[in-house]
């Protein structure tokens, strides 16, 4: 692994990381009043354009982090819809 | 511009524009009790690694949306000291 790559994975460790919390939190508080669906299903094709990019650009730090970040998106948008139902 | 730059534009338009809102919500609300200065920091300083990675990867695509992404997280790390304050 060169030193570009450290540089992704760093990167993508501190941007998933930072993003993990919010969807601990939403799990936790099935609070999801602050959450627009419609930005997170724009949030979510956006990331799966993202990890499209990573897989052409041979990136396996951009496929690493935007392969959490995906599944992320998805818990936010599955908690959106469950929740909000009440 | 090639085809996978277009991916990349278009991953870099939706994933920037789903994180403006949360921006400008922030602005005009003043209310910045649901965000975390450590993970906002985390985040801050995650997004100069992308762009970092960006410029190696020769890929404008990322260097833009990392570009915008960094102004916005700069932003609300300013709103958050600012209207913590109070």
């Amino acid at each position: 692994m060169n030193y570009i790559e450290i540089i992704g994975f760093v990167a993508a460790i501190l941007t998933t990381s930072a993003f993990l919390p919010q969807v601990y939190k939403t799990w936790k508080t099935k609070d999801v009043s602050g959450l627009s669906l419609p930005m997170l299903v724009i949030f979510f094709v956006g990331i799966i354009a993202w990890l499209v990019y990573g897989f052409y650009k041979n990136s396996p730090s951009m496929i690493m982090a935007n392969s959490i970040t995906l599944i992320s998106a998805f818990l936010l948008i599955y908690f959106k819809l469950k929740y909000s139902k009440k």
